[in-house]
């Protein structure tokens, strides 16, 4: 835990009823983004358009090279590597969907002050690196380790405790085959870019988005739980402030489409034309295989079950869904519901913790079907 | 001009005294982003950080060999070209610095509702391509052209109005050396980035954003003032809803800096050390070079000249600049103010107009100087 320096931060809080997006919301809108919905078409999500939340500033690494890697705390020998030596460890690639652990945040009443998602908060990318359970392999943990802490290079203030960015997973987890974590230092076939976590990453596939830790420089094996801001403050599940909370770990099952035909610029508001229109989209679980989706054209009061593209064999990335709906002029609310095989399906109703974590509330798309201009092709 | 669809649109308007950011607002800021002012440092914009508006959807292009560009109207002959017949032609890099027109917006009162930009909204690329002028002169305008209209691919509605995105450029402003406007295919080395107009767009150095289309598929030579929807009625300089107005054209100078010392992560607030602090950033300026900056450090009342970096012979990107500030503790407001060879500065007050446009009020960084713990690094 860092130092206390409460004077430029302020309290957590809900917003009050009817109360708009404020200052500091927007402040962190702008320099964070989700992945525009029609860029769901991407089987792996191109540069630019995975969602990105940096919590403090992006580090400036002016030189890759001179960036180390320290693993030690209870293990036989502390390792410290730079990203030349991390590549003479075995290699992995992994297709992994990424979503934000505050996702829908800002369409929770009441709304939890932070980062103000939509549904938008996701990608998937293709990570290079090295597995996770040969680096702790070759430094040794202790028979007594339970935790392995991971610290980034981003510096700031959370409620007024300033910190490095840190975060923990079970050893467990650590030393695990499946998922296997991997420490990255390639996104897509090319370096990370800063906003990724150049020059290295932790990946945790299945995992909401604060366990992948950007700008990664230390690894520290525990033989005490960790009790860091990000976990006992930070990233729980409460009903109320008092609550001690659950961790939040692996991603709820969700399923986007891509908001079908075009939209107005302001309203963001859909127009088809009447005919056949391909609903279509993604779904992901980090608890266990997507089994179903569901599509609603009513706003969820009816569903028709959508086709799932084939397995390609990422567990760990999102599946392609599509749906045939023959619309016909008037107003329609799209909705699509994704069900993983452990039964976890999606709610229609809004789950609500105090952080607007792993909410999985259902995507909900208006849509006008207006017939067009005679002759005119769309 | 499209067909009117009005079901979909709300009419401009302007936000209420105290009004927060409504839901359309930041659906717009969920999907577009601006430059982590922290990416200031970069002389070229890394990929992804590079500030980003789509006014409709991002379109789809499976296969950019299947893309052609048409270059037709009143020309000797109509060309029809692909990608690859683009290559044919000479090629040109140019260094460029884009702003959205709308930058600084949200912080305007009464805050125009549209895309709530703070002031990030900017970045800078290495663009390739062809120089436009070469393509008009193998079509051949005819002695009567006025306006060259460039239509994307991108398709929606706005204000009733349903469109594909169309501007148009001046017939001397099209064919002109100084700056050279280009058709892109290329970014920083790459393809164009689907959410930067892959796989071709207009860059026109030193003009606002709406100018560079993207996802260009059409060039038409005109023998008439164009007078489609982005210049009739959006992007003008209005003060009332009535007036004609002044279409919005070259970028206004503006400073920006790269915030100090470290941020906390919802009020955004920076803390620094005392002691020496480098405050740099970049400036620039479309409609000539920029020729001073000065700094602030009590909120406008006082100012130091900044040094400025070298000229690197990049006419059309922005200028590095830097100032030694000894901090010591309290609270301080940062600003910083560019000055251009035509004698263009940046106001201390909000120039205002209903669209929030060309809008180059300084930006203001709130710091607080705090001591470290003795002994500490920073």
């Amino acid at each position: 835990m860092g130092r206390r320096l409460d004077t430029v931060s302020t309290p957590a809080r809900l917003a009050g009823p009817g109360e708009g997006i404020g200052a500091d919301e927007l402040a962190l809108a702008t320099r964070n983004h989700g992945l525009p919905l029609e860029a769901l078409r991407y089987d792996i999500t191109p540069p630019g358009l995975h969602y990105v939340l940096t919590h403090y500033d992006i580090p400036y690494v002016a030189d890759d090279r001179s960036w180390r890697l320290s693993i030690g705390g209870r293990v036989r020998r502390t390792l410290d590597l730079d990203v030349a030596a991390l590549r003479t460890f075995p290699q992995v690639t992994a297709r992994v969907t990424m979503e934000c652990a505050g996702n829908g945040r800002a369409l929770l009443t009441p709304r939890p002050v932070s980062q103000p998602w939509l549904v938008e908060a996701v990608g998937t990318a293709e990570w290079t690196g090295v597995p996770l359970r040969l680096l702790l392999a070759e430094a040794g943990p202790a028979p007594d380790a339970v935790d392995v802490v991971f610290t980034g290079a981003d510096h700031g203030v959370e409620r007024g405790v300033e910190q490095d960015y840190q975060r923990a997973l079970p050893v467990s987890v650590a030393l695990g085959g499946e998922p296997e974590v991997l420490v990255a230092h390639t996104m897509n076939g090319a370096p990370l870019p800063p906003q990724h976590g150049r020059p290295l990453r932790l990946v945790v596939p299945g995992w909401y988005g604060m366990a992948h830790v950007k700008w990664l420089r230390d690894v520290t094996v525990s033989a005490e739980p960790f009790t860091g801001f990000q976990h006992t403050v930070a990233y729980r599940l409460r009903e109320r402030a008092e609550d001690p909370g659950e961790p939040v770990t692996r991603i709820a099952p969700r399923a986007l489409l891509v908001p079908p035909g075009f939209p107005d610029f302001m309203s963001r508001r859909r127009v088809v034309r009447p005919g056949p229109v391909t609903v279509h989209g993604r779904a992901w679980s980090g608890r266990a295989p997507v089994t179903a989706v569901e599509v609603s054209t009513d706003g969820g009061q009816s569903w028709r079950t959508a086709r799932l593209d084939a397995a390609d064999g990422h567990r760990w990335a999102w599946r392609g869904w599509r749906h045939t709906w023959t619309a016909a002029p008037g107003s329609y609310v799209l909705v699509a519901r994704a069900t993983d095989a452990e039964g976890h399906s999606q709610p229609l109703d809004q789950p609500w913790n105090r952080g607007g974590f792993a909410n999985n509330l259902v995507q909900r798309v208006p849509v006008e079907c207006v017939a067009g201009s005679p002759g005119e092709a769309t």
